[in-house]
C-alpha cells in the first residue's frame, strides 16, 4: 500500500454527530482515493431458477400487493412476504421470561414483518436501468407498505434496506429491496434521535438541515441534496437528504419521489462508474412511529448508500469505531467529477 | 434453507443488556445449529515473503520489545509498530477546526498508537498450536504493552484484537494480534459502561459477575468462565469472563495468564473443530483508563471470540440490530459437547 497523495496527509479522528460515534480517517493506509475499485463482482444467479422473475410468482411467498394493482401478468413491482423471514407476522407481541436468567435478561417474542420489494419483473434490470419515475415508483411502493405497517400499534420502526451483491448480503441477484418492521426501536436509532435532539437543544437547528459545507456536497436536485457526511463511516458513503425538514420517509409525495428517484439513480451510477460496480447497501433512516412530539423538529430522515469495499475486523467489532482510508472531502470531489451518461 | 429442528422454533428478540442493543434470533432462516461450517479457509500467504517470520525482522516497522527481552535471534514473541498505522504516534493530540463546518462537526488529530504482536517466530504456528503457558505469554505481552501505553495521559482506551483469516480482516496469515491505543473513548465502550452501571444501580451487582445461567456456560477454568452470552450478536460467539470481579485486563497476573491461555486455546480448538476452522476475531473489552471511580464496581473486562460465518447486510448497517440464526443455548450445548484433543 502506497501513501496517499491527499492534501490531508495525516490521520484525523472525527465525531459523527448524527450517529454519535467516532471515525478514524487514515489516508496513509490506503491507495489514492481515486484508485479505489471493487474486486468482487455482484454474481448473478441463473435466470431460469429465479423465483422473482415474471412467470415464477407461484414459487414465492404470498404477495402483499403489486403495481399496477390490477395487473395480472404485466406487473412492474411486487411486494411479497420473505420466504425466510427474520420475524414472524403470526406471533403475538409479548415479553418472554427465561427461567433462572439474570435480572438484566430481557426478551420479547419475534413478532414483526419481513417483506421483499421486487423492483422489476426482468432479471437483468437493476435500479440504475430504470427511469427516475420508475425508481420513484419503487420508493412509493416502500411508502405504501410502510403506510400499512404503521397501522399496527405493536410496530415501532420500519427499516427499509437494499443488499446488492452477495458480499453485501444479497442471496438473490434479481433486483429487490427488503423491509423489516420491528416491535422495538433499535438502539442505534434511539442514539441517533438523542444525538440530533442534543444538537437541536444547543443550536435551535436540525443537524441535517444545517449541513452546508460546500466541499462535502455531491449534487443538489430540486428537493434533495446528496453529500458525503463529515465523518463518513465507510469510503465513498453517500447520504441523500431532503432539503426541507422532513421527519418521516413515508411523507414522500409523488413529485418528490420522481426527484429522489432521479438523484438516487444518479448517485448509484456515479458510484458504480467510479468503483467498478461494487456490491452495495442502501438504508432509509426514518423516525420511529410513536416518537415523542418534542423530537419532531430535530428528526430528519435520509437515505444512506454504502459501497462494500472492505470487510470489518476486530477493531471495528470491538469499538464500533471505523477506520476510513478516504477523507470525505476527497470522496465528494471524486464523485462530483465522475461523468455518467445524461439522465432523463 | 431448511427449518431448524431447535426446541426454540419461533423467533425471539433479546436485549443485550451489556452492550445495550437488540438481537433477533431467527432459527427458521437457518440450517440446524450443528450444521454450521465455515466455507472460507483462512488463506496462508507465502512463507518466504512473510516479514513476521524469524530472520525477516529488518522488513518490519520498528520493534517495541521482544520476549525473551535479551534474545537476539531466539525470540518467541515480538511487539512491533504497525507498518501502516491507523493512528500516528508522532502527532500531538489536539482539536481541529474545520472552516465553514456545521456546529456539530468535531474532530481531533489522528494521534495514537497502532502496534502488532507477533505471537510466534514460526509461520505455520497458530495460537491453538501453543501450550497454555505460551498463550499466557502472549496475553502477558498485551498486558506489558498496555502498561506502557497507559502512562501516556492522552491515551484513553486500548483495544486489543485479533483478526484471523482474510475475511476477518487479516492481511497477514502469520499469527498475530493488534493493539490500537486511542485518544478518545469509543462510544460503544461508553455505552457498555453506562449500561453496566445502570444494572449495578438497579441490582447492586455487576452484570458479568451475575451471569450464572447453566445452559449458557461452556466451560469453567480456575479463574475464568466461558459462556455464550444470552443475546449473542453472532452465531457461536463466545465470551471468556474472569470469575472474580476485575475491571482491567492489565491487572492479569502470571498465574491467571496461564489459566486464561489454556481456556482461550480450548475455546479456539472447540470453535475450529465444530465450525471447520473459520476465520475469526477476538477482542479484549477492558475499561477506559481514566474512568470515574464510581464505575469500578460495575466494570468487568472480558474477551469476546467471534467466528466469521456470514457478512453484514443493510439491516444490520441500518439498525445496529443483528439477526442471529442460532439460539445461545443451542450454541453453548454444541460447544460443550464437541470433543477436542486433551489439553496440557
Amino acid at each position: 500500500m502506497a501513501g496517499a497523495e491527499s492534501p490531508n496527509q495525516s490521520s484525523e479522528i472525527r465525531k459523527d454527530g448524527i450517529n454519535d460515534r467516532w471515525v478514524i480517517f487514515s489516508p496513509a493506509r490506503s491507495r489514492r482515493p481515486s484508485d479505489f475499485k471493487s474486486k468482487s463482482n455482484p454474481n448473478p444467479n441463473n435466470q431460469s431458477e429465479c423465483p422473482f422473475c415474471k412467470g415464477h410468482e407461484h414459487e414465492c411467498a404470498p404477495e402483499i400487493f403489486r403495481i399496477p394493482a390490477d395487473s395480472t401478468s404485466d406487473w412492474r413491482i411486487r411486494v411479497i412476504q420473505n420466504l425466510y423471514p427474520a420475524l414472524n407476522r403470526d406471533l403475538h407481541f409479548q415479553n418472554r421470561n427465561h427461567e433462572g436468567s439474570s435480572h438484566g435478561d430481557v426478551s420479547v417474542s419475534g413478532f414483526g414483518f419481513h417483506d421483499v420489494v421486487i423492483e422489476s419483473p426482468v432479471h437483468s434490470v437493476h435500479l440504475i436501468d430504470l427511469s427516475p419515475a420508475e425508481v420513484g415508483d419503487v420508493l412509493l411502493a416502500f411508502k405504501a407498505r410502510i403506510d400499512q405497517l404503521r397501522m399496527n400499534d405493536s410496530i415501532k420502526y420500519v427499516q427499509v434496506f437494499k443488499n446488492h451483491g452477495a458480499s453485501a448480503g444479497a442471496s438473490m441477484s434479481h433486483s429487490h429491496s427488503q423491509m423489516i418492521a420491528l416491535p422495538i426501536v433499535p438502539t442505534t436509532v434511539s442514539a441517533r434521535l438523542n444525538s440530533m435532539k442534543e444538537y437541536y437543544e444547543q443550536t435551535g437547528n436540525c443537524s441535517l438541515c444545517d449541513i452546508r459545507v460546500d466541499d462535502l456536497i455531491i449534487h443538489d436536485s430540486t428537493h434533495f441534496k446528496s453529500v458525503v457526511p463529515f465523518a463518513a463511516t465507510f469510503p465513498f458513503e453517500i447520504w441523500i437528504i431532503p432539503r426541507d425538514h422532513s421527519t418521516y420517509f413515508h411523507d414522500l409525495d409523488s413529485e418528490k419521489a420522481v426527484d429522489l428517484g432521479g438523484l438516487l439513480k444518479f448517485m448509484l451510477l456515479k458510484m458504480s462508474s467510479q468503483l467498478n460496480n461494487p456490491p452495495f447497501n442502501f438504508m432509509i433512516h426514518t423516525s420511529p412511529f410513536q416518537v415523542d412530539p418534542s423530537y419532531l423538529p430535530c428528526c430528519h430522515w435520509f437515505l444512506q448508500i454504502v459501497p462494500q469495499l472492505s470487510g470489518v475486523g476486530g477493531f471495528e467489532l470491538g469499538t464500533g469505531c471505523y477506520i476510513n482510508p478516504v477523507f470525505p472531502e476527497d470522496a465528494a470531489k471524486i464523485l462530483r467529477e465522475v461523468k455518467v451518461p445524461d439522465q432523463k
